[in-house]
């Protein structure tokens, strides 16, 4: 069997059939499973990549079932049961789990391709974080710059995401690059968050909401709402209301669509290309081809909701289809999935998460930057990503440095 | 004052200056302090990128006397006491400090220049880890580019950079892909040491040299001596003896020459292009210029002999120049250099090390291995970096395994 995408969702499925009688073929077109809750700290400095990537082949290293290959995927043949890949002889499956994941939608904005900064690939945070610490050295010696706008950042999207990294690079600039350039005022450093909805993180509760809000003032962030990004250039935001915002790092936290991939297979697509999914996560018409994560429309079978593409979602249905392909393999009858809801966090900064419950608990403060800072440790991949987690977090909490602010590219010398 | 460089040589020399009433500015072409002893364990994914480069701006957080910038030299006018850059307006100076370092000399090895991975800076240590890696993905992909030799490496130069890279290459393929890539047996995979002279570690006393041999063949790295490179293609080593070896990779650990931009200074140049540094380490004719670390030719006052271009070198004769200037702002006369020789230490692998102290003591096997984890340690630049090696180290001791063994492009998506 072929599990194509090494992130939550493959991981969990291939996991899952550890001791199945069945061979494994893992397929990523990184060599690394990305921790993707955690990539506004790399594009911001508090972990560097080899903490939030960890090697895919390290993963399965005592799971003797599983192979795993980096390879692109180029296409799908759902009839002759084959994949094709870019770069590496294609495969035959007998199962097959699609868990490519998403891309950013831009929704038209235009220049957003050319321009925005997504966050959602290991790769993007690398490019965010080479681009403002670029900004900041073309500034440092061209103070003209700074009037221009070069150190402002726009942050698209009042979710999760856009929240987090607008913090996030608020305590970079307030407490890291205060001191790294202090020839530079910080209100020269405008961060603006920009939210097309009447409320930033829609999600939360209004409790949580006010909290977020008041913490990201605290921190100088701008918050717009009830604003729409219509256009940008390298060094300009336009909004739809009419407003200019000089600004040369816009950051995308505002939406995805499903790997493009999809739209060649002729299966049932719904909103941002998804993929449905069947109750027990097979895609209609083909019952040994499963849809999880990023990329398949999942719906709760109890709540009868949509499920947001969040870790939690894609990690659960990846296990759940994992559980399914060895039932199908002992001669038994697929189950339907049911999505257990842990609560939704988002870190704000240091000492400042927000924490809400299934049943409409919520958490705010330093207690919640706790649970946050112990949840996610939990999750990382190894005892020794946690370790050095913890280093950078609690290094980071003492002495506000961040020691992985530099720029290593292997076109340089 | 200016300093031209962040290496062991311009920071040694910068700090110096911390209580001395003049204004530092120190330049490199990167943004980060490289601490070079440990670059093969970058290229090895032993380290992560950022413990081995530090950025230059956090080291001068407390010294508010210093800036720093990111910009290229690019001209030198000893005359006008002005310094150009590609990339920022130019400074004019009343002292000066060369501490740009060498770069790599092929000594007309053909092929070299386009095909041969040096290992001087974290690019190239990155670009070699990366390398070795899509070489092994390729390989996976295609058995037959094994028997083309895809996975052998050959390195050149018997002395520390070359023994420690082939030792710590040998332990990555032996013990982590081993497992990475179940399906390629290791013998497929050779490590070849390739020396000019008679003897590998020439520097080091007939034991250390039989022990480190020993050491390099338990690990499987074979050693050729008395054997010059003749020409590299991206496929083929070619020896001067006829031999020629299949290999994709050739690490270049043979020698170093001054920085080519003292070509045009009109200096006194010696062996390797390196500046001639006078008693006090000022340049003749400027007392105002000094010569430090990789770039200069250092005289040894006691032994006479010129000292080589390690860290302890370029920290020891940094340091000196920068506290010859302080004499020189306060109204006092500069001293000559007197060079501390701390012993010389390599490691081979885990466990492996030699030390040779000056007075002729050597140590080798587990306790010298320990005693360069501590030097290493006490050497490297900040308390998280420590941190964050012992982590690494001990991890990789325990468990054999690298998690940094990923290849994020920025030009990847």
């Amino acid at each position: 069997m072929v599990v194509l995408g090494g992130g939550f969702a493959g991981i969990g499925a291939a996991r899952k059939l550890k001791d199945v009688d069945v061979d494994v073929v893992l397929v990523d077109k990184h060599d690394y499973h990305t921790f993707q809750p955690l990539l506004y700290q790399v594009a911001t400095d508090l972990l560097p990549p080899a903490t939030v990537g960890h090697a895919l082949r390290d993963l399965f290293h005592e799971q003797s079932n599983a192979r795993v290959h980096k390879a692109t995927t180029a296409g799908i043949d759902l009839e002759k049961s084959e994949v094709r890949f870019a770069d590496m002889e294609p495969l035959v499956y007998d199962y097959l789990v699609l868990g490519l994941g998403a891309e950013v939608n831009y929704f038209g904005v235009e220049g957003a391709a050319e321009h925005a900064f997504p966050l959602y690939t290991l790769p993007d945070a690398v490019r965010l974080k080479e681009h403002i610490l670029e900004r900041w050295e073309a500034a440092d010696k061209d103070p003209s710059l700074v009037d221009d706008g070069a150190l402002n950042v726009v942050v698209v999207g009042g979710g999760a995401t856009g929240i987090e990294s607008a913090g996030a690079i608020a305590e970079l600039y307030r407490a890291i690059f205060v001191d790294d350039y202090p020839d530079i005022p910080q209100e020269n450093a405008r961060i603006i968050l920009v939210e097309a909805g009447p409320e930033i993180f829609a999600m939360f509760k209004t409790s949580i909401r006010r909290y977020a809000e008041k913490a990201l003032e605290q921190r100088g962030v701008e918050v717009l709402v009830g604003e729409i990004v219509e256009s940008i250039t390298p060094t300009r935001v336009s909004l739809k209301s009419g407003t200019q915002i000089p600004a040369h790092t816009l950051v995308w936290g505002a939406g995805l669509q499903a790997n493009a991939l999809v739209l060649s297979l002729g299966l049932d697509l719904e909103k941002g290309n998804r993929v449905v999914a069947e109750p027990d996560l097979s895609v209609t018409g083909h019952p040994e081809v499963f849809a999880v994560g990023d990329i398949a429309w999942v719906t709760d079978t109890k709540t009868k909701k949509v499920l947001p593409q969040l870790g939690s979602t894609a990690l659960q249905s990846g296990e759940h289809a994992g559980e399914n392909i060895a039932r199908l393999v002992e001669g038994k009858k697929t189950e339907p999935f049911k999505y257990f809801d842990k609560g939704t966090m988002a870190t704000i900064g240091r000492g400042a998460a927000v924490i809400q419950m299934p049943r409409g608990r919520t958490m705010k403060g330093k207690a919640a930057a706790l649970a946050w800072g112990s949840v996610h440790l939990a999750l990382l991949s190894t005892g020794e990503d946690r370790a050095k987690a913890v280093i950078d977090w609690t290094w980071a909490g003492f002495t506000h440095e961040r020691p992985a602010r530099i720029t290593v590219r292997t076109d340089d010398t």
